[in-house]
C-alpha cells in the first residue's frame, strides 16, 4: 500500500534531480532515430540500446527485440500490486524543412520561451520527452523505496512515426508477455496550459497516397499544352470534389457510424471553455475551417476529416520550366470517429477517385495505413484513479477530453490482447511536434514526472 | 542573282561535306552550355568562343558581345541584295533527370533510330543543330563561290532557355547593327516527317507562381486537421475552378482578342491531315484534353491554354507525413494567341485568385514573364519564296503552320527592329527537347543545311 507518505519523498527527489533527468533526455534526443528514412535505421537501433541500457540501469528485465523493422524494447519490473503495461515510441518524425530550424534539431537545448523554459529539439515532445516522464518516474520510487509501487512491464516501438507496421504482429507473437491490467500511453496533450487531460476519444487514421499518370513522360507544355491531359489538373479536381463549400465531405456513405456527441458529454465540452480564437491564433488563423455547422472542438475531437498531406507534380524549383507533368501525386489522410470503417472509406475514396479519372488518365494508389476510431473504457476506475491523481499535481482539476489525433495503440491492445488503455499526456498545443523547432515545456518534463508518480501512488494503492 | 546554275554546285558541296559539318555540330555539342545553372557560365562562355572562332573562319567580321548574362555572338558579312538577320540560340536545358540518358548528354553520336540515323545529345536539336543548319549552308555558298548570295548578319545568344534577360536590352542598344530587311529563325519543326513548314503563328506565355499561406507554420493534421484551413486545399480548389467542363478557361474576359480561324487557314489546317492519335499516341495519350468543340491542331496552335506547370506542398518524400503545411505553391502557365493582353489576363488571373482565397489565407505571386501572341507577316514576299525553296528540297510542299510553343525573339524584331521574322526548322515531334535523350535526325541536319542554301538563293535572287 502507498500512500502521501510513500509519494512525498519521491516527489521532492524528483525535484531534486530534475538536472540528471533531462540530460538523460537531452542524451536520448541526440540520437536522430527517424523512422521512415531507410538512412536513419542505424540510428534507430541506438535509440533502443541506448533505452534497453538505461532500463536495465533502474534494474528491470529489459531487452530489444527484434522485428522485421526497427526494433521493440520491452523491460520487465516485479512488483506487487496491479500489472502496468506502459507504451511510448522512441521514432521521431523527419525534420524536414530543416531550414525552418534555428538549431540543429538533434543538438538539443534549454531555451527561453514565452512561457517558461523549453526542450527544443526533435522528439522533444513526440515522444521522447513524454516516454521519459514515466522512466523517471520509475527511477524515483526505485531510487526513494528501492521498489516500484506495481508491477510494471514497458513496451517501446520504433515505427510510431512510420505506421507500425511491426506492431500488431509483435504483439500477437507476445501477447503473454505483454497482456497486463491496464496499459499507461504517453503521447497525447494537456487540454490548456493549466488542465491536465486523461484522453478518452481518438480519432482514427486512413492514410492514401494516389498518383495520376497522364502522358507517358513529361512533355513541353508549348508542343503539346491544350490537346494534352495534365495530371495535376486531374488531380486538383479530385482534391476539390471530395468537399462541399459547408466543408462537408463529399464521399458517399462517409459519414454512416458517425456519433453526435451526446448531451453530457456537448455540456462537458462545453464547460471547458475552449478558446477557439486562442487555438487558432496561436497559428496565424482565425476561421474554424470545417464543417460549418460545428463547433471547432467538435471539429477537432468528435468530427471526422479529410486532409491533403502533401502535394507534388511537375516543376518546382527555382524559375520556370514549361513542362506538362507524366505524373502529380498527393498524400490523403482521412481522421474517422465513431464507428466509421475505415476499409469502408478506402474502397469509397478509391472508386470516387476511379469515376473521376478522364480518358488517357490512370491511377495508383498506396496504402498508408487504416486504423478505426478509439473510445476509451472510462468506467474503468483507474481513469477516476487519474483523474484525482492529476488535478493534485497541476493548478487546475483533469478532464476527459477527446483527440484529434489517431494513437491507433489503443484499439491494437484491445483487440488483440482484451486490455484497456489510459492516454495520459503533457504536451501543449504550441509543441510544433512534426513541426520545425519542436519542443516540450521544462514544466511539462518536470511536471509530467511528478504525475506519473502520482498516477503510480493511486493506481497501485487502490489497484 | 543567283540561279540554279549558282545553286546546284552548292548543294552538291553540302553533300559531300556532311561528315566535316556533322563533326563541327558535335564539337559544339560537347560544350555545355546550360544557361540556367550559374555553375555552367564558364562553358557557355566558351560555346561562344567557338562559334566566334567558326564565323571568323567564313570570313565573316564575328565577336563575342558582353551582356550582364551570358555573351551573345554576332557576325556579319558583306554581300549584295537584301540584308537578312539570321538568330539561333547556343544555350541548352538542363539534362536532369541525367539517369533517364542512355548516354552522357554531353558526348553526342550518331545512332540508328526507328527512322534513320539521329544525332544524340542535349542541344541536337534545340538548338545547336538548328542554328549550325544556317551557318553550314553560309559556308558553302563561300566555299563554292568564294562569297555569300546577301549580305548576312548573324546573332546567337547564350539565355534563350532562360528567359533571355540579356536580349532586349542588346537589341535596344545595338539596334542600327541588327536591323535587317528580314530575319530568319531557325528554332521550330517540320510539320510532319516529309512536310517542311514556315511558322506564321505563335503562342504568347503568360507565366505566373502562387503561394498560397494558411497558418503560419507546418500544423499536426491530428492536432489541427478540421478547423485549420488547408492551402493545398485551396489551392486545388483555384485550379479546378480554371476551367469549366466542355474544357474551356473560366477566367472573365480571357477569350478577348482570340480570333476565329479564317476559312482559308481552316482549310488550309484540314488538308494537312493532322494525325492526331498518331501525335498523342507517341506520348500516350489518345484524346484531345482542350475545349471539346475544337479539333486537336486548333488546341495545339491557335487556341490558348491554361497549364499547370508545377504543384508543391506538405509532405512530398516516401512514406507518409501526416502534416497539415503551411504553404502550397503551383507554377501555372497560359499560352496566348490573336491579340489576347497578356498583362490584362494577369490583372484578372490574379484577381479571380484573391476572390476564391478564404479567410486566413493569403497569397504571394511570382511573375514568369508576360509575351504576348506573334503573327508572322505572311504578305512579306520572302515568305512565298522560301515556301517554294522548302517545296523543293522535300518530299511534300511546304506548309504555313502555327506552333503552340512561344518564341518571344519574332515579337522583340518586330517591336524594337521594326523588322519581320521567317521561323523555318527542321525539328521533329520525337526530338525531345527539353527531355533526356533529345536528338536530331541527321536527315533533319542535312536537309537543313540544303534548305537554307536554297532559301537564301531564293530570297536573294528576287530580294
Amino acid at each position: 500500500m502507498t500512500g502521501n507518505a510513500d509519494l512525498d519523498p519521491v516527489l521532492s527527489h524528483i525535484d531534486e534531480t530534475l538536472p540528471q533527468a533531462l540530460e538523460r533526455l537531452m542524451a536520448l534526443m541526440r540520437i536522430p532515430s527517424v523512422s521512415t528514412d531507410p538512412a536513419y535505421a542505424g540510428h534507430c537501433d541506438k535509440a533502443a540500446d541506448w533505452l534497453v541500457e538505461d532500463l536495465q540501469s533502474l534494474g528491470m528485465n529489459a531487452s530489444k527485440r527484434r522485428t522485421p523493422g526497427h526494433p521493440m524494447v520491452v523491460g520487465h519490473a516485479d512488483g506487487t500490486g496491479p500489472h502496468l503495461l506502459f507504451y511510448g515510441h522512441y521514432d521521431v518524425q523527419p525534420v524536414d524543412p530543416l531550414e525552418l530550424w534555428h538549431r540543429d534539431p538533434f543538438d538539443p537545448a534549454l531555451e527561453d520561451g514565452p512561457d517558461g523554459k523549453v526542450i527544443r529539439g526533435r522528439g522533444a515532445a513526440d515522444d521522447k520527452g513524454q516516454l521519459m516522464t514515466f522512466v523517471e518516474a520509475c527511477r524515483a520510487w526505485i531510487a526513494v523505496h528501492g521498489r516500484l509501487p506495481a508491477r510494471i512491464s514497458i513496451l517501446f516501438e520504433g515505427e510510431e512515426e512510420s505506421g507500425s507496421p511491426s506492431l500488431v504482429p509483435f504483439m500477437r507473437d507476445n501477447a503473454g508477455e505483454l497482456k497486463a491490467d491496464i496499459a499507461l500511453i504517453c503521447d497525447t496533450g494537456m487540454f490548456d496550459r493549466q488542465t491536465p487531460a486523461v484522453t478518452t476519444m481518438l480519432r482514427g487514421l486512413l492514410g492514401e497516397e494516389l498518383t495520376i499518370t497522364g502522358p507517358d513522360k513529361d512533355l513541353h507544355s508549348g508542343m503539346f499544352g491544350g490537346a494534352a491531359m495534365n495530371p495535376i489538373r486531374v488531380l486538383a479536381d479530385i482534391i476539390a470534389s471530395l468537399r462541399d463549400e459547408t466543408g462537408r465531405i463529399t464521399l458517399p456513405g462517409f459519414y454512416d457510424g458517425v456519433p453526435e456527441l451526446s448531451d453530457t458529454v456537448r455540456k462537458q465540452w462545453e464547460a471547458l471553455g475552449f478558446d477557439a480564437e486562442a487555438f487558432l491564433g496561436a497559428v496565424g488563423l482565425s476561421h474554424p475551417a470545417g464543417e460549418q455547422d460545428r463547433s471547432a472542438l467538435e471539429m477537432l475531437w468528435s468530427r471526422p476529416t479529410c486532409e491533403i498531406n502533401g502535394i507534388g507534380g511537375g516543376y518546382q524549383g527555382d524559375g520556370f520550366k514549361t513542362v506538362l507533368p507524366s505524373q502529380a501525386t498527393a498524400k490523403i489522410s482521412f481522421r474517422l470517429v465513431g464507428d466509421q470503417d475505415p476499409l469502408k472509406i478506402r474502397e469509397t475514396f478509391r472508386a470516387h477517385v476511379r469515376a473521376m479519372l478522364p480518358p488517357d488518365c490512370s491511377v495508383a494508389f498506396t496504402d498508408h495505413g487504416a486504423s478505426p476510431a478509439s473510445r476509451m473504457a472510462i468506467d474503468h476506475p483507474a481513469f477516476e484513479q487519474a483523474r484525482v491523481a492529476l488535478s493534485d499535481e497541476w493548478p487546475r482539476p483533469a478532464a476527459f477530453v477527446g483527440s484529434g489525433g489517431s494513437i491507433p495503440i489503443a484499439g491494437h491492445f484491445k483487440r488483440i490482447l482484451g486490455m484497456d488503455s489510459m492516454l495520459i499526456g503533457f504536451g501543449r498545443d504550441d509543441d510544433q511536434i512534426h513541426s520545425p523547432n519542436e519542443k516540450y515545456d521544462l514544466e511539462s518534463f518536470h511536471k509530467g514526472v511528478r504525475s506519473w508518480a502520482r498516477v503510480l501512488a493511486a493506481i497501485s494503492a487502490k489497484g
